[in-house]
C-alpha cells in the first residue's frame, strides 16, 4: 500500500538513451530481468555507491570502471545482487561486462554492472549472458515503462521521472529517470538503484558535483528501517545530445534551472521508494530547524526517523510527543537544552519550550497524525542550519513482509 | 510472553535495608504504586543514570542529593514519570523528598527520589505526599515481592534476585535487588529502575567504581528497541551492616568473589528487562569478538541488535545470515574486510571468510533460530577486544503493544 504513489505512463525520450530488456530467467521464469542502457558517444556519467563497508561485487567494478572510461551500457539484473560471493562474483561481474562489449564492440570498462535480489548465491550466468543478446536486439528510446519494471524486486510499483524543459532560449532539455526499492528487506531484494537521465551538455566534472550534491539532498536522507544495502547505487547521466553549449560551472545562468530541475528529479524518485516503503501508511518528512551544523541536524532527524516508538505511534496515529521528545534527547548531541525545544506538526505547535505547548490539543494532533502525509519540525534553538529527511511508520505490515519471507 | 523469566518469591533480607508500600493511588486505585527504601545509617550508595539530555525532575535531584550527603531513603513512585514538566516538576520531586525527610527526620538532601509512568503531566501531589506516612509506617525486611511488584508499570512480571555467600571465612553477606522495565514503551512508563542491595562493608569511593563496571558490563548493555528513558536510573547500595572488614581496595582478597556475586545480580537483573521485552519471544546475546577496540565493538553490536530486518528474521526464525553481514558493513567501522568475518549462531559457523561456510545447513541454523535463547557471535578479524549486548526479536506484539497504546 505504497503512500501517494503514481505509475509514470509517458516518459520524454531522451537523446542519445536507448533501452533493452530481456527475460533472462535469473530467479523467475517470464519475467523481465534483464535491463541494458545503451549510451550515446560522448555521454558523461556520475555515480554514487553505497557507503555500507561490504559493497556488492558489481558495485566494485562499476565504481573502477566509471573512474577508467567513457561508458556506453549500463546492465542491471534483478534476482540476484551478486553479494557475498568472494572471488567469484567479481568474475561473474567481469565476464557479464565483456560479454556485453564484445557484442556490443566496446571496452570491457565502458560497461557498468548492476545487480538486485538475493544475496549470497552465484549469478546464474549462461542465462545471465544468454539475454544480454536479445536485450541488445531490442534497444528503443520508449521503453522506458518497461525499464521501470524490470528493475523492480520487491517494490509494489516501478517509480519514474520525466520532465522537458527549456533552460535557455530555444535550449530545451529532456529529463527521465528510474529507480527502485522499498526497504532493504530480504537481504538486499530492496537494493535501492536509480538511473537519472538527461539530453543536456554538462560537463563531466560539474556533473559529478551535482550528482553527489543532489544524491545528498534526496537518496541519501531517505530512509525506512535504517539499513543500507551492499547494491545501492544511483546514477546520473548527461548524454550531451541536446542543442545547447556545455555548462561547466555553477556561475553559468542555465545553471540554477537545471539543477532544480535534476533536483526534483532525484526527489521524486528517492522519494517514491519511502512512499512504497515496506507496510508504510505514512509518507513522514522529518525537518530539524535551529541545529549549529548539518552532523548535529542529520543525528537529531535520524534518531528520530528511526526510533521504533516513534515509528509505531505513527502507525498508530497517535501524536506521541513524549516519545519524539525523547528520541531526540538520546541523539547524542552535546549541550542540548530541554527547554529550547519546540516541535511542530504540520503547523501545529505540539511541543513548545521542551512542554507541551498550552495552545495543543489532542484532537489537532490526532487530524494530523491522520493524513498519510505529515511533516514533523524540531526546532532545536541551537543555530541556524536545516536538514530533512523522508521516511515511514512502522506497520504490522513491515513485520510480516519481514518476519514471512524465505518460504 | 517473557523469555525464560521466573519469578522470585523468597529474598534473603539485607540487614540494614527496610522496604515501605503504599497504594497512593497516583495513577490507577488499589495498586501499589509508592515504594520506600530505609537504609541503615553508614549505608554506601552509589548510582549510574540516563545519559538522555532531558533526564527527568527526579533524575537530577537524585544525582544532586547523591553527590551531596549520606544517603538514607529511597522514595519511588509509579503511574506518572514526572518528565517533562519543567520548574515545577522539580519543585514536585523536591517536595516529595522534603516531606519524606520530615516524616523521617533526616535531612532533604539525605532522601533520593524516583518516578516512572507517563510523561508531561504533573505528578498528583497530594495523592503522593498522603502515600508516604502509610510507606513509611509498614517499612520491613521481607517486603521485597511487593515491592518488585510496586515498581512494575508495562512490565509483565517482577524481576528479583537474591544470594548469599561466603566471601571470607567466617564473612557473610547477602545481596538482594529488584528491577523494572521493559522496553521503552507508553512514553517512558518502561524506565528502567534498578536497585541492588548488599550489607558488605565497601568503602563508598570503591563502591562507585563498582557500581559503574557493573553497570557498564550489564544495564548499559541490554537494548531492546534503542530507545533509552529520561528516567533510567540504576542504584547499587552497601549497608556496611555486615560482619566484616572493610573492602576499600580492588586488591582486597575477598573482591573477587564480591564483585562477580554483584555482577551476576547486575546480569539477571539487567537480562530480565530484555526477556520482559515488548513482544519479545527470543532472548539474543550479540557477541563481537576480535575487534580492535571497545568501541567498534559495540557499535557492531548495537548496530546488529537495533536492526529491524535483524530482528525481524529472529521472530520469524530465520537464520538469514545476509541480514547480519549487512548490518556488520553499515556499523559505520573504517577498513573492515569482508573476508575476514566469521559468524557463529551459537556453535555453529553459518559466515566463514564473508560467505556462507561450506559446513554450514539451512537445517542446522533453523534448528537454532528456533530456540528461545541464541548467542549470534560476530568475529571480525581485526583485534582481541570481545563486547557482548543483550536484546529480542521484533514481533507482531511489539508493534500492537506500541501502537496500540493510548486509548
Amino acid at each position: 500500500m505504497a503512500v501517494g504513489l503514481e505509475v509514470l505512463q509517458n516518459y520524454h525520450p531522451v537523446s542519445g538513451i536507448r533501452i533493452g530488456i530481456a527475460q533472462a530467467g535469473i530467479k523467475y521464469e517470464n519475467r523481465n530481468d534483464l535491463v541494458i542502457f545503451e549510451l550515446a558517444e560522448g555521454s558523461r556519467v556520475s555515480g554514487v555507491f553505497t557507503l555500507n563497508a561490504f559493497c556488492a561485487a558489481p558495485v566494485q567494478i562499476a565504481k573502477k570502471h566509471l573512474a577508467e572510461a567513457d561508458i556506453r551500457y549500463l546492465v542491471i539484473n534483478t534476482g540476484n545482487a551478486n553479494a557475498g560471493t568472494g572471488p567469484q562474483g567479481m568474475i561473474d561481474a567481469l565476464a557479464t561486462c565483456a560479454e556485453l562489449a564484445t557484442l556490443a564492440k566496446v571496452e570491457l570498462n565502458q560497461v557498468l554492472p548492476f545487480s538486485t535480489g538475493v544475496i549470497g548465491e552465484l549469478l546464474p550466468m549462461d542465462k545471465l549472458l544468454a539475454g544480454l543478446s536479445p536485450a541488445l536486439s531490442n534497444v528503443s528510446n520508449n521503453a522506458w515503462p518497461t525499464a521501470a519494471e524490470g528493475i523492480m524486486t520487491t517494490d509494489t510499483l516501478p517509480k519514474g521521472y520525466s520532465q522537458k524543459l527549456e533552460v535557455a532560449a530555444g535550449e530545451t532539455i529532456s529529463i527521465s529517470g528510474i529507480s527502485k526499492g522499498s526497504g532493504m528487506i530480504m537481504p538486499n531484494m530492496a537494493t535501492m538503484l536509480a538511473y537519472l537521465t538527461t539530453d543536456a551538455v554538462i560537463a563531466k566534472p560539474l556533473l559529478d558535483v551535482m550528482c553527489k550534491e543532489l544524491a545528498d539532498k534526496s537518496f541519501n536522507r531517505v530512509t525506512v528501517d535504517g539499513d543500507t544495502s551492499t547494491n545501492d547505487s544511483c546514477i546520473l547521466i548527461a548524454t550531451a545530445q541536446a542543442d545547447m553549449t556545455e555548462i561547466s560551472s555553477k556561475d553559468d545562468s542555465r545553471y540554477p534551472a537545471i539543477f532544480n530541475a535534476l533536483l526534483e528529479a532525484f526527489m521524486v524518485l528517492s522519494h517514491a521508494i519511502v512512499r512504497d516503503g515496506e507496510g508504510a501508511t505514512k509518507f513522514v518528512t522529518m525537518e530539524v530547524q535551529q541545529a549549529s551544523s548539518v552532523q548535529e541536524a542529520l543525528d537529531v532527524a535520524y534518531t528520530v526517523a528511526h526510533s521504533p516508538l516513534v515509528k509505531t505511534a505513527l502507525f498508530a496515529c497517535d501524536a506521541n510527543w513524549g516519545r519524539i521528545l525523547a528520541a531526540v534527547g538520546r541523539a547524542g548531541v552535546k549541550d542540548m537544552v530541554l527547554e529550547d525545544i519546540d516541535i511542530y506538526l504540520d503547523d501545529v505547535c505540539i511541543v513548545k519550550s521542551g512542554g507541551r505547548a498550552d495552545s495543543y490539543t489532542e484532537e489537532a494532533g490526532a487530524a494530523i497524525f491522520a493524513q498519510a502525509e505529515i511533516t514533523i519540525s524540531i526546532r532545536l534553538g541551537r543555530g541556524v542550519v536545516t536538514e530533512k529527511v523522508w521516511t515511514t511508520d512502522l506497520s504490522h505490515d513491515y513485520v510480516s513482509i519481514n518476519a514471512d519471507y524465505r518460504s
